[in-house]
């Protein structure tokens, strides 16, 4: 094999996106450039906000299980409840932190609803519903030849920092599976399966502004891993709960 | 802000990496044409290597745990003793599978000891045994402008795939505590501390061909994140015990 290469751009900064936002068109404007093969990086927050996937907390009114979990981790409890309603399921809540498994199946702080980014003081972020389905969305009013990726900060098991994970990808295979392909001795390799779409995800973060609106990154030289179909998206990283030996 | 942009470059194949080899001298002549400001991210398996961190099986004699385990994973009982000894706790020991935790504290599967791409049947590799140390190492052996990043594959809770993750690193900085700092609407970010590091080696993990010998990777375009001090390390990134939340 030749040398490979990767690069990771970020694009020039996107105007705030409100409900109902065509970021494809948006994306266009802002200089994409998209070569086929080339991997859209978009951050969970500007697809939510396309979607309206936002709650004022004035219109939520919280159960008595948001407000006992509120209490004992110091939060407002209709943002609780707001991440309830996101869940299927608790699995810590101490030190004002609240980890759950989404709806989705994805494992992260406060079932990735937050506030960051997002104006007005009362107002809340969901991650969008479907984000397999809001990657083929955007993928297809792109022309469909650039892959897209969809990455939200996950915080991990027993290391410290948040490292950016695929919520949602179309047109990139969102694993590798090289089980039973031979070493550089000729032996198999064992257990070698690479996380593609999270690795990508995590080079797009490393240029993007998080505190600011420079939201999408472009990730070329990940060609072998784009796909003419949409793809399983990245439903298919969820770890099945009775195969979970790390967690 | 202006744009960002980042690239990975897989170097050359290396030769067959022996006990004692000049890592950096052989880096040099692979055509690493360093910049100051660059990362250089080797595989642990060739930093592994270089320092003789190998062990035949055949040298080994297995514990009763180790046999009892053995037994229960259907696995070597000499391999399981090399694991045990470098683990300071076994998390899992299910289907096959050993989760440890490392005398360094990395949580991974099997200590992070294995045999793929090691020459002779039974030899198994053992994750270098400090591996900041290694990477302060070599990164002199470059001339020092340059960052050092040793990288391994370690499986994640709740998500398929491997990842590349940081065991050791010289030069950069491993986390970006951005605590505190404000948002694109002026509000303070929360708990926004980025895994440079960690993303940094899944970076490079995306161009490295893991079934050969391109086992160094060349990042540009995270200067900002490399320090004229060797720094921390990735012993940095390790979550202290009675923090761990997602665990």
């Amino acid at each position: 094999l030749s040398a490979l290469e990767l690069s990771a751009r970020a694009l020039a900064a996107l105007p705030e996106i409100a409900p109902g936002d065509d970021l494809a068109a948006l994306i266009a404007a802002a200089g994409a450039d998209l070569r086929p093969g080339d991997v859209v990086v978009l951050s969970q927050k500007i697809v939510s906000k396309a979607e309206g996937r936002l709650v004022s907390l004035g219109d939520v009114s919280p159960s008595e299980r948001a407000r006992d979990l509120a209490a004992a981790l110091a939060k407002d409890a209709r943002a609780v409840q707001v991440v309830l309603d996101e869940s299927a399921d608790v699995l810590r809540a101490e030190r004002g932190v609240l980890i759950t498994r989404t709806r989705h199946g994805f494992v992260c702080a406060n079932a990735g609803v937050d506030h960051s980014n997002v104006p007005g003081d009362d107002v809340v972020c969901l991650l969008p519903r479907d984000p397999d389905a809001s990657a083929r969305r955007i993928r297809g009013g792109l022309g469909g030849e650039a892959a897209v990726l969809i990455a939200d900060s996950f915080g991990r098991a027993w290391r410290l920092g948040q490292a950016d994970v695929a919520i949602g990808c179309a047109g990139l295979a969102p694993l590798d599976d090289r089980r039973g392909t031979p070493d550089a001795e000729g032996r198999e390799l064992i257990a070698s399966v690479d996380a593609v779409a999270d690795q990508a995800a995590s080079a797009a973060a490393l240029v993007r502004d998080k505190a600011g609106r420079e939201a999408v990154v472009v990730v070329r030289g990940l060609e072998r891993y784009v796909t003419a179909e949409d793809g399983p998206g990245a439903a298919a990283i969820v770890r099945p709960l009775d195969e979970d030996l790390f967690g």
